[in-house]
């Protein structure tokens, strides 16, 4: 039987690996790491860095392939109506690699940014996969620490206050509004600073913001969202012409009177 | 200057550790562990295994204490009117622990469970001794593999669903209603078993529950709420019993037209 992994890395600090995601890389014969174009080269360049840190050279096969482009239409967001046929075509790509470079009995992993429970569709993909039929495997995931968890570990603070809930959204949703029932929302894939909307209004918000984070870039602005948002605005504009892209996420942090 | 790490342990599974937090260990010279009574000494015996096993032994002091009593008419409860008093209670506790046991240019640390940032006191806690302004040290934040992160990679399942919301909360505020806005839930410090409400509703929504996620007593269920509830609930009396003590968490997915 073929067996594979699904390792989460960490979203940027080699060192916040697992010993269970180190135990996994060594278990692996066939890593399937897939470039997503330029941009984001630079992450694969920390995946491959991970491998010659942690796995003896010659232990392994590296088996790369290009990411389908996602339907380019969709702009800075990560998510559209094409992202169901962008999947498809991405369970195209992983049938053929599983079934193509992965021998009976081997062991396969895709490296997995942050942890795979949020935002990724590996495992939704890899369950594609099986549902289709052509190929059989068994598959384990191995969690890891999230750029939620890393965001809020550097500003040292919590995600949730004493007993209440906290949300873990998108920039586009956030854009639709502040979700209701709830006073604390981490904000991912915004590509268009939905913060800015409550930067205007007469609320008492604070915002925790991180971007690059655990890389040698990181940058970390945190204060109420009406002061912070200009600095936040200007710092992203910079590091995103500077580096050609860029990851970044927060913390909306409401207070209501009584807190 | 004093310095305290303050380092998420994961929430179970040894091999969840970082490698940051294994140099984070090795780092330093005090650690403080605050028993919480007989049904979690468990929990702390697992933190001096992990000490065992990756600090060698005569280069760090342990420091123990026992945890105040939490009001025990919060019941199975964990956050209650009480916890203001309970909180001041363990400042006063870390407060002394930090100006007595640890020598200026030290470091010490903190071992908290699963991921300091997820209903955890010790940061809220740190911060309100240093506020009190009697003793002066610095500190940063490890993050940790929350049992959340484990809960979901056992069940092989992601948190969001492509492109929607996440919500984590707490068994008392579920009891209130399922939060608007938002059709994933995780729920956290469940001493009632609040997902039995939706087993009797006609909702198609799907639980992923586990128990002791990570150690050798783990239990995993899965399926529809209405027909895994039962077994749920059978699980967990008996595991309760046995040990006289559980920890579990659950993923609470609700199904919509057109999903
Ligand atoms: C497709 S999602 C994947 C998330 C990943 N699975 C995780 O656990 O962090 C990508 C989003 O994660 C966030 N992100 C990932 N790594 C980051 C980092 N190092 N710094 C800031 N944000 C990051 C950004 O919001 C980005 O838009
Ligand atoms: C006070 S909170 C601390 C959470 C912790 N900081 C974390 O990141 O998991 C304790 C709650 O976490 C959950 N929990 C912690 N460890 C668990 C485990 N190994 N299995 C299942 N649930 C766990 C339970 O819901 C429990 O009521």
């Amino acid at each position: 039987m073929r067996r594979i992994h699904v390792i989460g890395i960490g979203a940027g600090d080699p060192d916040q690996l697992t010993l269970q995601a180190v135990r996994a890389l060594r278990d692996t014969d066939v890593f399937f790491i897939l470039d997503k174009g330029e941009v984001k080269s630079d992450l694969t360049q920390l995946r491959r860095d991970l491998l010659r840190t942690h796995v003896p050279e010659g232990t392994y096969r590296l088996v790369e392939a290009r990411d389908p482009e996602r339907d380019r239409a969709a702009g800075g967001d990560a998510y559209s109506p094409a992202v169901g046929d962008w999947r498809s075509a991405r369970a195209a790509i992983y049938e053929r690699l599983i079934r193509e470079e992965l021998a009976d009995g081997e062991r396969g992993a895709f490296l997995v940014w942050g942890d795979p429970a949020l935002y990724d569709s590996t495992l939704a993909i890899l369950q594609e996969v099986l549902d289709g039929g052509t190929v059989a495997f068994e598959y384990d995931v191995v969690p890891g620490i999230s750029s939620v968890s890393a965001l809020v570990a550097r500003h040292r603070t919590g995600l949730n206050r004493v007993a209440r809930p906290v949300q873990i959204t998108t920039g586009r949703r956030l854009a639709e509004g502040f979700p209701r029932d709830v006073d604390d929302v981490v904000v991912m894939l915004d590509a268009r600073q939905a913060f800015r909307r409550f930067a205007d209004e007469d609320i008492d918000m604070d915002i925790y913001w991180g971007a690059y984070i655990g890389t040698p870039d990181e940058i970390l602005i945190s204060g109420p969202v009406r002061e912070a948002a200009p600095r936040i605005e200007e710092a992203r504009a910079e590091a995103r012409e500077r580096k050609g892209w860029i990851m970044d996420t927060y913390l909306l942090r409401r207070h209501r009177q009584g807190d």
